[in-house]
Formats: C-alpha cells, sequence, structure tokens
C-alpha cells in the first residue's frame, strides 16, 4: 500500500493528540485513500528527534529512541518524509522559528501543515507562491479557531464568492476575562481563574494586549481577501483598560463589551480592526461564552456566514483535528 | 474552450436568479476551470420550453422562444445539457414530481442539482446510488438553509468526522411567527406580516405544522448520518399549540420558544425530533432573529460546529448561490 509519511516538528499537547488521533482515523485513511499513514520523524525541544524511515510506534515511544544531536532542520533536511507538521511554540512578533521551518521544507518539495499562525501573519504570500512552484500543498487549518473550518469554509464551500469583510471573536482567553468581568468578577481574579483552568499562559500578554487576535485576523485577510499585511498593520487595542465601570456603563445601555476583529477594504486598501466594542445584549457576539469564538465571513454574493467553535474538552483535541483535516485535505488534493 | 451545458427545469425567481448569478461569475467560471457555462434548456410551467443547443441569450428571452408543447421530461429526454438543474415547486409530502425529474436525468448520465429538499428527504439512498452507478454528481446544496454550506461543509470540510447528533432552526417562517409572538404581536398578525413581506406561503400548514423542519432534518439526517429515513419518522409538533401565555410562562423562567430540530443516534436507530422547545434566554438560538436560521454540527473528533444563516436582502439570491456552488462542486470534481 502507498504510504503517507509525515515528520512532526514539536511534540507537545498537540502533536500528543495529533499522534493519538491519527491512530483513531488510520483505518479511515486506508480506507479512502489507498494510503497508510505513517509517522516517520519526531522532534522535540527537549530530547532531540527521533527518525525511523520505516515508522515510528507513538505508543511505545522512549527516551533512548531520541538523538540528541538532531534539531528540527536536521529533520526537515532529512527528508525522511512526505508531509511536515509544524508545531513549534509560536513567537508572534516574528513568526520565528516556524517560518524557517516552513520555508525549508516548501523548498525541499515537501509538503506542510501548520498549527502555528506565525508564518500565515507575517509571511504567507512568499509561502503560498513558494508551495505553488514546488507543485506541493501548504495548510494551516489549525491556526484560527482550531479545528473549525474556516479556510476550508472560504476555499472548499465558498467558491466564487468575494469575500468582503471578516468578523468576529477570535481569541478565547480575553473572551474568557470579558465574559467573566460580565459577571462582576475582577480582571485579576478573571486572569486567575483562567490559568487554574489552565488556557491563560504565565505571560498573557499577547492574548490581553490583543497581539493573538491582530495575528489571527491577519492571517485570515492575507488568506482569505488576498491582502498582504502583517500584525503591525492591525489598528490594536487589547483589554487592559477595560475596567469594571466600563461593563456597568455598557449594561446600562443593554450593551456587552467584547473584543470584536474586523477586517474590510477601505478606499481599495485593507483595514484590520482589534478593539473592546459595545454589542447589543441578545446578539451572537453576546452568547460566545468562555472560550467559545466565531467568525463571520461576509460574502458579494450571498452576504455573511458565520461560524461558532464551542468550547470543548479536551480542547486540544480541536487543534489536532484541525492538523488532521489538513492532512485529509493533502490526501484529497493529491489524489 | 470546453463547455457546460445546463437545463434548468423551473424558471420561476430562484431560476432567474441563478441565470442572472451565472453570468456575474462566467469570467470566474471560465478563467478557474476553463470552462463556458451556458443554459441550453428552459422549462417553465406556463409557457412550455425552450431548448437551444448552441446557448439561450437569458437577458432577452421572449414568448416565442418558448414551445408549450415541450413538458420537463420532455426537456430532460432532450439530452441537450450535461446538468439538470431540478428548481420546480415543492410537493413536501411526496417530493414530486422533482424526484422523477432526477431520477430520469440520472439515469441519463447527467449531473443533477436540485434545490428541492423532497427528493432528499423522500428518495435520497436511492438517488445517490444511481448517481454514483452512472459516474455522475447530484448536489442539493440549496435544499437546507438556501446556500449556507451545510452539506459541503459536513462533506468537504469536517472529512474523518463521524457526525453523532444534528440540531438547529430550519424553518425560517416559524422562525419569524415566534421571534414576533415574543415581542407580544399575536400568532395571526405575524402570519399577516410575513405574508406582507412575501416569505410568508398563501397555505402556510406545510411550515407551520413542521412538515418543512421535518423534510430538512430528514435531509440531513439522510445525507449526513447516511440514515434511510422519510419526514413520516420525524416526531413532528407544529407551532399552531403555541400560546401568548405559554410565551409568557417562558419568558417568567427565563426562557424562549423556538421549533428546535434534532436528530440523533439511540439503540442504534435514527431518532429525529421537530417541537417547539425551551431555549435559554441569550443562547445562540435566542439571536436567531426573524428569518435567520442555524444547525450545529456535532462530531465525534471535535465537538459541535455551527454555521449560522443571516438573513439577507434579496433572499432568492441566497438560494440561487446554492444552485452556483453545486454547479462549481461539479466543475470541481469532473476535473
Amino acid at each position: 500500500m502507498d504510504k503517507i509519511r509525515i515528520a512532526l516538528i514539536g511534540y507537545g499537547n498537540v502533536g500528543k493528540a495529533f499522534a493519538d488521533m491519527l491512530l483513531r482515523r488510520a483505518d479511515y485513511i486506508r480506507d479512502t485513500f489507498g494510503t497508510e499513514p505513517v509517522i516517520t520523524a519526531i522532534c522535540t525541544a527537549s530530547r532531540g528527534a527521533c527518525i525511523r524511515p520505516e515508522g515510528i510506534d507513538t505508543k511505545n515511544l522512549t527516551d533512548d529512541m531520541f538523538d540528541s544531536g538532531i534539531d528540527a532542520f536536521g529533520v526537515i533536511d532529512s527528508g525522511e518524509y512526505d508531509v511536515m507538521v509544524e508545531l513549534t511554540p509560536i513567537n508572534i512578533m516574528t513568526g520565528m522559528p516556524a517560518t524557517d521551518h516552513v520555508r525549508k521544507a516548501l523548498q525541499l518539495g515537501k509538503h506542510v501543515i501548520t498549527a502555528n499562525k506565525g508564518p500565515i501573519a507575517w509571511h504567507y504570500r512568499e509561502l503560498r507562491d513558494l508551495a505553488k512552484e514546488k507543485g506541493v500543498c501548504f495548510c494551516y487549518e489549525a491556526t484560527v479557531m482550531d479545528g473549525v473550518p474556516v479556510y476550508n469554509l472560504a476555499q472548499k464551500t465558498l467558491m466564487g464568492c468575494k469575500i468582503t469583510e471578516i468578523s468576529g471573536i477570535l481569541n478565547a482567553t480575553t473572551n474568557f476575562i470579558l465574559s467573566e468581568m460580565e459577571r462582576g468578577v475582577s480582571f485579576d481574579d478573571a486572569v486567575e481563574e483562567g490559568r487554574r483552568q489552565g488556557f491563560v499562559e504565565a505571560d498573557a500578554s499577547m492574548d490581553i494586549d490583543g497581539w493573538d487576535a491582530s495575528a489571527k485576523l491577519t492571517a485570515l485577510m492575507n488568506v482569505l481577501m488576498d491582502e498582504e499585511i502583517t500584525p503591525m498593520d492591525i489598528r490594536r487595542t487589547g483589554i487592559g483598560g477595560v475596567t469594571p465601570e466600563d461593563i456597568r456603563a455598557a449594561k446600562a445601555q443593554g450593551k456587552w463589551i467584547k473584543l470584536l476583529c474586523r477586517g474590510w477594504i477601505e478606499d481599495g486598501k485593507p483595514v484590520g480592526v482589534v478593539e473592546p466594542t459595545l454589542v447589543d445584549e441578545g446578539s451572537l457576539a453576546t452568547t460566545m461564552e468562555g472560550t467559545a469564538s466565531y467568525v463571520t465571513i461576509n460574502t458579494d454574493l450571498m452576504g455573511g456566514v458565520t461560524v461558532v467553535e464551542e468550547p470543548f474538552e479536551p480542547e486540544i483535541d480541536h487543534t489536532a483535528y484541525g492538523v488532521l483535516s489538513d492532512l485529509i485535505r493533502i490526501l484529497t488534493d493529491r489524489r
């Protein structure tokens, strides 16, 4: 049977969840595509890498299978894979080192999947064109709203439509904090509770200052509206300045405060805004509780289509499915 | 240039809107698929049919171009088309005559698009298998939520997931009436207002009694959960019995009444329910105002994904886009 060989660059929670999900759906992939999916390389941050051209039994990984002398580029250069999956920790402000990993693998003519929004927010057009030149797939469904199809929705199901505007709530951490504040919890206590539940990071500034949301909006505008902007081009206001008084004053007018992302074209130029915004009580945005998120894609032919991601346990599986759906897209497109 | 020839069976508002939209996107189709879309046959209810193998200029249709001696089957038998688009008025209780049109065209080895939920609610499996046997496409995106991708969402973007439950608000007329009643308008006045706005039909019983919602839920369950049920199998309660007192009593508990559709598997058997249901104020269902609708698809790998259709003017374009997206799907799949 034909094989598709996968290299995982980064093997934290998402990588492990993806490896598990791949085992659960191996039969489906074999039956549907006549292809055997095998993980042939795993690169970790602390233990080095494991390369096994014959396939790695991810259920029985041991430390002695890893070679501490091999790093991510060593794995990428080895060429012992068909698809490189980029899952390293993100630096939102630079898109590195993920972008270098993606570029290198594409240059070698490998398909690439990234769950990392950095490369899409900072270098999308270059990487897209490189993939096209090399005749390979470049997929990134998990970069926005985890596994919920956003890019695929637009690219596979809204074909022929021109996308005129994108809006939504794209950052779970700030939405959770604002939801808690609506209930009278203080900002600091909300952050603490988010940390306790595990989805607010030790340094929450990338979320609270609106950088994460800006990077996601940038990624969506670059891909779906064919723009070439970076997160620096977004008019960005975080939620650090939102006070309990602001929330109460909004409530008195029948409004809630949400960190909305909006992108559109004005006088031929892309405009992207991320800022705390008043929304009507009872509107879709106010139904996004805790870590829920949504995006509305406005089109010329049929108005708006909205997709909603509901909170899901374990959330990591959502992201892992985004990666799996990219793998399935590669298998579909190369058929 | 390669041509794709289209026969329109039924030429009311949706047919005309589709013909207009096709002209607006002809360049896109030529550029993307290297194919020239031409309408070669139009069949009307009152004037008979017009068949022009060289293509019909839909902007300049005149009565003398129609032959009153040719009916739908005459057009279908003529074979002067590659894709048959079925747009005749629906009989929800039988799925006829749409199903006969679809079956005949498939038997002749033609691709089929239907905006008609009847064939999918009553005869999906037979028609799907026939299309497969003949090696042609059978598409029906516009049958539920107009042009909003529901089937395509599941089939093109949630691949590898098993769909475990479907729920949502699928009938605009009843949702409009219940929304008005929430605001204190009487049932009869709400029906009258819906008629004035043009989306409540003269005989509204198919909507009010829940048959339309049941047919849509059946269609979704047949296609997305691979079931083989008919609208008769749905536990169905319409909104005719909902009183202002019910609405008030619900409100006192912080609830609204919505006509919810739900389908799932219980003890290995499909269960479909359409009934007025109490939903929490502030939940997604209560944000569906007027003719808005939504569907939530629950999956094993990543929980629920929800798509929302917002009210859009002109609404008929929404349906027309559903048909256009099916045409694009056929062009994509046959590449």
